[in-house]
């Protein structure tokens, strides 16, 4: 006998609809249908992206065979009706991808017949494909959908639903890169935001500086080539999903004075790096010397062809004065132009890159400390992506700015593995690790109240800083605790009655989604011990 | 231009034996020797063990083009002797397995010519193998040992270099602990600590109570049988590594309710289970009864054959009071037996497990509530094992007793993934993360000086308990950081000079051990930026 049926606690309530991030309005009914073979198919008008995502989850839902952990001892469902495969149709063929795509669907499985679903573009269709796919379950020798009739109506809550990932601290392999574009469909993310160098490695080709990889990756095999860098950005937009890329800066950049040393202040500085940078290796493009803008405008200038979405990300984090302060070029500079400062000349270095970043037609996406931590004043189209300070949230809406969060407190995926300098036993800045329940429950919309300031809240995005990461174990940093923020993003904080969902509320379809994707070949941890996932309720605090 | 050359901290230092973990002693030349193909055969007298390890090491040695990630850029190295093979050779055959087992060898590799390993014992053998499978590294288009030649003499410092496996929380197949054998012998570990049952489920076949594991195993696949035991326990004696089980009385067994009720009390309380245990569900055995002595031990009969280890761990930790003082038989017990109490008869209950388990010719082996929580006074010939207070080493080998540390705050893997409670999304108990830096500094003598005292210290065992692990994460859990103690108990804290070798020191040879056991298949996390890892030095805290 099960245990939360034992202990009652669960058991009366109806079971929610087993589908994560959950859906923002569904009715369920009864019934039970038998899916001995699934077969999806498109209907009237359609898109190639369309047309792949439907072989794709023709294979996941025929070749899965999935039962939830709590679900392991419910027997052979009686059905009722059978299922006569899904029909999928879109309102516009249109494949492009960017902030006001429409991700909409409506699905309905009837108890026995056809069912449909219909979305006005391409990419609301992936988001039904997905919620389909995990109506489905094993049934004894066969598949069910179960407590059908189904209807669902859905769509986002926030358009901005990321992952940052760090392919400079340590290097990631494209297939890597696509088991987790994988992943992040299977959890209705579409941002990718691709922290594509930083000061420890540049992985990526350039057309216009060759040496800045030559010298900056790891390795040749270490390294993506252009069309590396084509087949992420198809790979991710088969899945609804864009890649923003960032190039950090005027600070990270250390990997850029290994091919231009006459770019840079304080090169590696030992051992005393920590006066001058969060993190080793030192170094910053002086931003003293005209170069340094003309370099960073070609850079913008050719990854802005090579990546299409409409936002760039330019960094700006983290920048250190003492880099500048102490470096005899600035100081000459200064000496020669007494009504300047290192904060004057980092502002005005931040106007050029800004500026000649929107004449290419981008929109610029920034850390905070652009706008809080310098005296730039970036204009009104500007993305800032919050990480240090929540509050910063309000704050930065209430200036006018669209604002996305990535609260180091909350959704910082990296943290709570220590310090990783190798002679300091103790923790790191922003231990402890974030477990799932602690990513559930940020609300980017804490203390605001202002409907203006609400919408200009793109939405959130967690990040993996790789420090501590690479491919050996990016699933596991990952996954769940990323599903966890996709649930708030998606489907928001609260159901239709506005209520606020909690962690133990929605654990037993968190566990559900785990073992899911670790059986599509994502390498998951694992939230409890497996009888608390069979046991929904009985591994709650009192 | 590689960063440590230029930082000049520590190119001076000579490289120390790109070994891990350290041997005791070694000297090495300034020549490198070629070997294009390596071949090792046995010499003399030798073991089936023997045989089986070198044809392990002939598959590993030449399928493994290994460079250090510090070495990176070293070019190929000018050899001037070329590598005629290496002859193991043992002093005896005997294949027998225990805490007396010599584990010393002997290695030289000449400039040119032949090299050889000698021991007194198969496993002694074993341990050198391992140390040769290091020395060899990829050198352009063949491979190379450099530094020749080589003399080394080493012996481990502690008998029992543990790991404590928990297959209960969460189950592991088989495949995934010969995976962690392997690994484990990667760092000359040798005793696997099989936590195989628990309150959450009871995955081991059992002949006298078969019930047990077809009421307590999470499913039919997911059990060991008697023949899965029996591997488990031929796998690792094929790599010089004793298994010690664990079942865990008189707490943690909930699971033996779900087969025999009548043997419980305080069967899954809920939802308040915190009165009755450290974690759901609730249950122990009732030790007012003598049929949970008689169970106890049929249960000792059973596995004490089955498991041919001189040692036999039997739990004890974590017993909860209320569980039995709320219990009506309990209650009934006492009432007519008024000169007992909990406590005399938790002692009593002990005494009788513990006598009818050295009855069998094993050594108990008990966690340290046995002896400081409880009134029971274990004889000297138990081996308790230290995991709430690291002060206890002191305190028990005062009183006589041998003793192996599994100080939770230095040695418990599993923690620093937060809380795992589904409603709660504060810490766990048990955080931080232990860094490998911070398992590196533990030391297990700290403040014991009388020679008897550090006498009965048998050695250090990492635990990683379930809960929040499976086999999807059990390598990246588990290393480097495993292997960080590995070489504190194999060649202690210090060196020959007596200096307390630093993490600085040894990071750069464990960021080599830890690429080359991914390369060997182990998921090991990566410690820092790999560029850190190729520039030894460069990124300590000033």
């Amino acid at each position: 006998m099960k245990i939360s049926a034992i202990i009652g606690l669960l058991a009366a309530v109806p079971s929610a609809l087993a589908v994560w991030p959950i859906p923002q309005t569904f009715d369920q009914g009864t019934s039970n249908t038998k899916a001995h073979w699934v077969s999806i198919h498109s209907q009237g008008k359609t898109s190639a992206i369309v047309n792949r995502a439907i072989q794709r989850y023709n294979t996941i839902v025929n070749n899965e065979n999935f039962l939830a952990p709590a679900d392991y001892d419910r027997g052979t469902l009686q059905t009722s009706g059978t299922f006569a495969g899904l029909a999928v149709s879109v309102d516009s063929s249109d494949e492009s991808l960017g902030m006001s795509t429409d991700e909409s669907y409506t699905l309905d499985v009837p108890v026995s017949g056809q069912a449909t679903l219909k979305a006005k573009t391409p990419y609301g269709a992936l988001r039904g494909l997905e919620t389909f796919s995990q109506l489905v379950t094993a049934n004894g020798p066969t598949k069910t959908i179960a407590n059908t009739p189904i209807h669902i109506e859905d769509a986002p809550k926030y358009v901005h639903r990321g992952l940052l990932f760090d392919t400079a601290r340590n290097f990631y392999s494209v297939e890597s890169i696509f088991r987790t574009l994988d992943a992040m469909s299977y959890n209705k993310m579409n941002v990718l935001h691709w922290h594509v160098v930083d000061s420890q490695s540049w992985p990526i080709e350039s057309k216009t500086y060759p040496e800045l990889q030559e010298k900056g990756a790891y390795s040749k095999s270490m390294s993506y080539s252009y069309n590396d860098v084509q087949r992420v950005i198809a790979y991710a937009r088969d899945r609804g999903i864009r890649v923003i890329p960032e190039f950090d800066v005027p600070g990270h950049t250390y990997i850029v004075g290994l091919a231009h040393p006459e770019l840079m202040s304080c090169m590696n500085k030992q051992p005393n790096w920590d006066k001058y940078a969060a993190e080793p290796p030192s170094g910053q493009l002086n931003i003293a010397k005209p170069e340094t803008i003309e370099f960073t405008n070609k850079i913008v200038d050719e990854y802005a062809k090579l990546f299409p979405d409409e936002v760039f990300h330019v960094g700006g984090d983290e920048v250190n004065r003492n880099c500048w302060t102490e470096d005899a070029d600035v100081q000459a500079y200064l000496a020669a132009h007494p009504d300047e400062s290192v904060e004057t000349l980092l502002a005005s270095w931040y106007g050029k890159v800004h500026d000649h970043l929107e004449a290419t037609g981008k929109q610029a996406y920034t850390w905070e400390e652009t706008l809080f931590h310098s005296e730039y004043k970036p204009n009104n189209q500007t993305i800032l992506q919050v990480w240090m300070d929540h509050t910063s949230v309000d704050k930065a809406t209430a200036k006018g700015y669209r604002v996305v969060s990535s609260a180091y407190d909350s959704y910082y995926l990296d943290c709570g593995h220590g310090a990783w300098l190798s002679n300091f036993d103790g923790n790191s800045w922003c231990d402890p690790f974030k477990t799932w329940m602690h990513v559930y429950n940020y609300d980017v919309t804490a203390n605001i109240t202002s409907p203006e300031q609400l919408d200009l809240i793109l939405g959130t995005e967690v990040a993996a800083w790789s420090e501590q990461i690479d491919e050996t174990v990016i699933d596991s940093r990952l996954w769940p605790r990323a599903a966890a923020m996709a649930e708030t993003a998606w489907s928001g904080k609260t159901d239709s009655t506005g209520h606020v969902r909690t962690t133990a509320e929605v654990a037993s379809r968190l566990h559900e989604q785990r073992f899911r994707m670790v059986g599509r070949g994502i390498g998951a941890e694992p939230m409890q011990p497996l009888w608390c996932a069979r046991n929904p309720g009985a591994c709650n605090l009192p």
